[in-house]
């Protein structure tokens, strides 16, 4: 990507905008020149330059082309500067300056773009904070210059990209290269993610996003870049989720958030709620070795903090084992170790805890687990270098990961360098370290599995060069390739009453009850017998979309008499609309579930899975991805309800086949991309039962299929 | 209480234990000194002094009596000591020493103890890390000396209490006393609760705890002092729930660590997750007003922190209306806020705010809002102190809560002093600020309400000592005061079968389903008209506890004949043990709860409901509370249930009789406390109806009442 080269490694720079002392331009001068880089010229209506660099009054007058072009020129000047640009044979403008669709003009910031696909220009911004590459000296941007690093960070947010890069120093990050891209008139997210991937400098990319240009896109480059190095994602907006109004019970579980959710983990992205967790995780990342497996160890010299910290990491999955017996004879018999008073986990090495005592108990304990955290809470007469220097020596011994948590204040000044200069990343609490320990090891869990079917090559290459990594290509599981729509339509007109839907799912191959249209009360008699004994009666009516919420169902009903009657009373249920009643066999001991689909802004079509009755809907216990899925990802999805005991079979009751709803939420999950006007689709109650299913209730809402498709839908 | 008196405002300290230069009793008293403490003696075999502090061989050989001892000599000595300070006049002991219970020596602590009380001198430890009270400059203590300020901290672990004293100045939190009591042989929390209740420098009480002493005595402490000020608890060893084996449902839903937090909730406490949320409440409490209401507004001049805070907010259960159309006019009127990009909320004044911006945005915001947080994130080229200077106009101009969360590092090193000064706390991220916001308002409703109750002169006192109280006495809820045991015995020998409960709780005033116990085909078969139409008929026979896990159910039995198959297949079921059938009408369209009783070993009886059937155990949807409760608090427990919407008539059902669940919890409540032998209990399901309900199964765990009754059991 040229591009991407002229924008992070550019030959020369122009800057354009004023460069009196205090303004952008002669900010933007200062930055750079502060930052190490020369070749800079400055551009601005007074053809003046600053601080030595020469002005000149159009980009066209620069001696050397410039490769890049930062612009901090009003408003209404940006475009023309653009094109100007274009002409002197730039490649791409980052554009600072603020006042484009971010304050409603839409249409002048269609224009700035019109004008830079008209002169070859690529856009970063604009209304962004401009970007940096530490390893080229590159600080076209009015925040503070960062640290360098391994990590990337991306911020759709120009100020929030400003306090992180003010707070890296202090955080213990560094940073390869950060990029704002503000309004993201022309590149945006999907077009960092695949130049971050490819970026040998770059071993962590962290993103802050608050909506995504384009759902399937940035799912895919974002799985791309997540197979080969760790994605860390802030996603703002949680509270904007359920904002939109619901038709279906699918769409109203389906909130905007919980499919960003869903939509991050299925690509493999790793979420976080906030700047402190990111940077916790960059730094566990970018020190720490691989986390193969869940098993922890904590060595420290102070019961209260382990047991804090041994809470969390129960609480985060991490396996917290008591030491062998043959661990135990082994501390024993260390002459560091001796008296230990604990030998359980964590292992306690009490206020005498020693350099040789934390790294002979730490290289012991990870023959028996997978990483380790090291605890020191200092008193003002405890020394700890030492410590420290135990803790690394433990580290480099074993190469796995240890983590530590050295409290607090000045009493473990002296530490703090030793562990930094080890590469043993220190966080500020236990509980935050065991956090990262066990996002870590998730991700490298994931990574292995995904490398499972990579060949040696690319095992070979991932090994040296992402040690985190799985450097290969991810298939999408929802990839539509070769799913073009076919464009079909729902096949009733007007609503779509219970029998039109069932009668549709059988067509598509779907699993559906027995079933009569019944349409007087003899009918209704006849139909006891004929259904097997037991019915329930449900009426069809148009306009009654809920229908147990209006006495519309009737259930077990044994007798000729008793279906005569429940008819006779549906029908006045239905009032006007009444089309008959549905007869279906009485359903037993059959585990409920709720299958369905919808439809969201970002992501285009959704498939859930939950509990079902009133379950779904009260306990909100409900699993979603981006659709389609497989069935393999459905029974993934199955185990993620808080109730999946229920479906294996809880308390005695018989397991359930888990294989048919599996099968039944990837059918399902495909039909958004045949059937272009449903919109979503219910159904709920689904009688899961020993041996297969029934679909108790079916229901659709149909859209307008001329309307407008939504972004990142059925392609 | 004499022993506070001479523990925190000594005339004169004793330190005994070696004084050679390194050694602890040499380092007391340098802490003690440079703390500015004078009236010190160092005792020693030597009989050596230090730093000028005159030396003794014994206590006895003190020229001016000792309030306070402070013991750092070898564990064999230290009982003698003891003896030793009590002849001398001295009342009270901090024994730093360990070697004691806490490595298996429980003889030797007793024997420790009883010295003590044969002196009259009571104990701090032994095994402690010491205490501080910063009024009197007094530092008996290994540990950092901590800045002085309104939070009292007691801890019992040494090295926790130690790495947050180091941690304070950071962290902007200061301490009117410190409290580590170690193995608490003889004083412990329960103590300390009740003394900083009283102590009039102690606004705001933080605890750290592994184990309560004494359960109900705790809860009692805790709930008097959390009337008059905040009580912030860390309670670690979550992960050791669940250890304890459990025979019935509710046991096992009432892991001990699930009983703490109710307890902790019960009394008022507020539980924190580590020593950083402990930190944040701290600063927040003893700088905010009270916040009177949940409505936030957030002033920012960066959108992307604002939507993460305001997501917070939301997840916090804190409302972020909009402002009205009359702010709104108000805020466009301001010659400092024209041209604002958002008049949401977050108020977003974005890069161009102004000391004058925020001052007055936040002014008129808070017309409509009870609380606010000011966000700055600031680039290298704004300067941070006039934002603040804004910000803490505002915050005295309205009287009301104000945070800041003011980011990043040195960018923001000026504006800080201005925040602190103001009384603004100031916090890492919006996220954590709005935390804090969100519990302080959760407190000041919950003193609101225990003020409603209170007189006057009352009110008055509260308001001038205690911004966050509510100064008056608390009734405890779960007191068991007038409910001495009767010591009845459950009216069963031998194991309870569900008909002897269900007699049982029918006497007890507990509403049971009509119900026979047949003991042949033929009874099993009239029983059908004779209990309605429909019935249950359930296997009664000794070893079969889980009847439906063991197919000994049979549901809706509507024929004679159906019956007498049934009965012949639940005799087969029963094998030896079987008794006979128990047969009672078919409930239907019960919503299913779970009622249960169990015993904690910290709190004694427990008291749970959840969601009944298979769900309470599979999705542990449980609230619990220490016993008795009331109907007033059952209540409050199902609102609390993630199903509470099912009790309430979701989706069109029929809304359920609380009331009547109510009475049963409060009921079943009592029982434990009239039936020594009564350890665990299940009523499960019981099927709550529109009007009334039916207990659906019983069963009871019996206890062997000779048996030790547990630490704060039935008294």
């Amino acid at each position: 990507m040229l591009w991407a080269k002229a924008l992070f490694e550019p030959e020369s720079v122009a800057v354009v905008g004023s460069t009196s002392p205090g303004k952008l331009g002669y900010v933007l001068i200062e930055q750079l020149l502060a930052g190490g880089f020369r070749r800079v010229a400055a551009v601005g209506p007074k053809g003046q330059g600053a601080l030595g660099v020469p002005g000149f009054r159009s980009i066209a007058e620069v001696p050397e082309a410039p490769d890049l072009v930062v612009v901090a020129s009003p408003a209404d000047t940006v475009a023309s500067v653009i094109e100007d640009a274009g002409r002197a044979g730039a490649k791409v403008a980052v554009v600072l300056t603020a006042g484009f669709s971010e304050v409603g003009r839409k249409a002048e910031e269609q224009a700035l773009l019109e004008a830079a696909r008209g002169s070859g220009i690529r856009l970063v911004g604009p209304n962004c904070a401009g970007i940096v590459n530490t390893r080229t000296h590159l600080f076209p941007t009015l925040e503070t210059r960062p640290p360098s690093g391994d990590v990337a960070f991306v911020s759709q947010s120009g100020a929030l990209g400003g306090a992180v890069l003010s707070w890296a120093e202090e955080q213990g990050v560094g940073f390869s290269k950060f990029v704002s891209y503000g309004n993201g008139a022309d590149l945006t997210d999907v077009d960092f993610l695949d130049v971050l991937r490819a970026d040998d400098e770059t071993r962590v990319v962290a993103l802050y996003v608050e909506t995504v240009s384009d759902g399937r896109a940035f799912l895919d480059a974002a799985a791309r870049l997540a197979a080969v190095k760790p994605l860390v994602v802030i996603k703002s907006g949680r509270s904007q989720s359920g904002v939109r109004a619901a038709l279906s019970h699918t769409g109203s579980l389906a909130g905007s958030d919980a499919v960003y959710d869903a939509a991050l983990r299925q690509c493999g992205a790793i979420r976080v709620a906030g700047i402190e967790e990111m940077f916790d995780l960059c730094r566990g990342f970018t020190t720490l070795p691989p986390v193969r497996g869940r098993r922890l160890v904590i060595v420290t010299n102070s019961g209260g903090p382990g047991v804090l910290a041994a809470d969390a990491a129960d609480a985060a999955g991490l396996e917290m084992a008591a030491p062998s017996e043959a661990l135990r004879a082994r501390l024993r018999a260390s002459p560091h170790l001796s008296g230990l008073g604990s030998l359980a986990n964590p292992i306690d090495l009490t206020v005498q805890g020693t350099e040789d005592g934390y790294r002979e108990a730490l290289v012991a304990a990870l023959d028996e687990a997978d990483a380790a955290l090291a605890i020191d809470v200092n008193t003002p007469y405890i020394d700890a270098a030492p410590i420290a220097r135990g803790v690394v020596a433990a580290a480099r011994a074993t190469g796995k990961p240890v983590a530590a948590c050295f409290m607090a204040g000045k009493t473990v000044a002296t530490g703090l360098p030793i562990l930094k200069e080890g590469g043993v990343p220190n966080f500020a609490t236990g509980e935050r370290a065991v956090h990262v320990i066990s996002r870590i090891a998730a991700w490298t869990a994931r990574a292995e599995a995904l490398c499972a079917s990579a060949d040696d090559t690319v095992l070979a290459e991932m090994a040296q060069r992402a040690p985190h990594g799985a450097r290969f290509a991810v298939r999408s599981a929802w990839s539509t390739t070769g799913m073009q729509p076919e464009e079909q339509r729902l096949p009733w007109s007007g609503e779509g009453l219970e029998p039109d839907v069932l009668d549709w799912l059988e067509g598509e191959g779907i699993s559906t009850p027995r079933r009569r249209l019944v349409t007087s009360a003899n009918e209704a008699g006849d139909a006891v017998s004929a259904l097997g004994g037991s019915i329930v009666l449900k009426v069809v009516a148009s306009g009654i979309s809920h229908k147990t919420d209006v006495g519309g169902v009737v259930l077990d009903v044994r007798t000729e008499t008793a279906a005569r009657d429940a008819f006779e009373r549906l029908q006045g249920v239905g009032g006007k609309g009444f089309r008959g009643v549905l007869a279906a066999p009485m359903v037993r001991d059959g585990v409920e579930l709720l299958v369905g689909l919808s439809r969201d802004p970002q992501f285009g079509p959704v498939v859930a899975v939950g509990l079902g009755g009133v379950y779904a809907e009260v306990l909100r216990d409900v699993s979603l991805r981006v659709a389609p899925v497989d069935a393999a990802e459905a029974l993934v999805m199955l185990g993620e309800l808080r109730g999946a005991a229920i479906l294996r079979g809880a308390r005695g009751a018989a397991p359930r086949d888990l294989d048919a709803s599996a099968r039944l939420i990837a059918d399902v999950s495909r039909l958004p991309f045949r059937y272009i006007d449903l919109a979503e689709l219910d159904l709920n109650p689904v009688f899961l039962l020993e041996d297969g299913l029934v679909v108790g209730d079916a229901r659709v809402v149909r859209r307008d299929a001329s309307a407008t498709r939504e972004r990142g839908g059925s392609r």
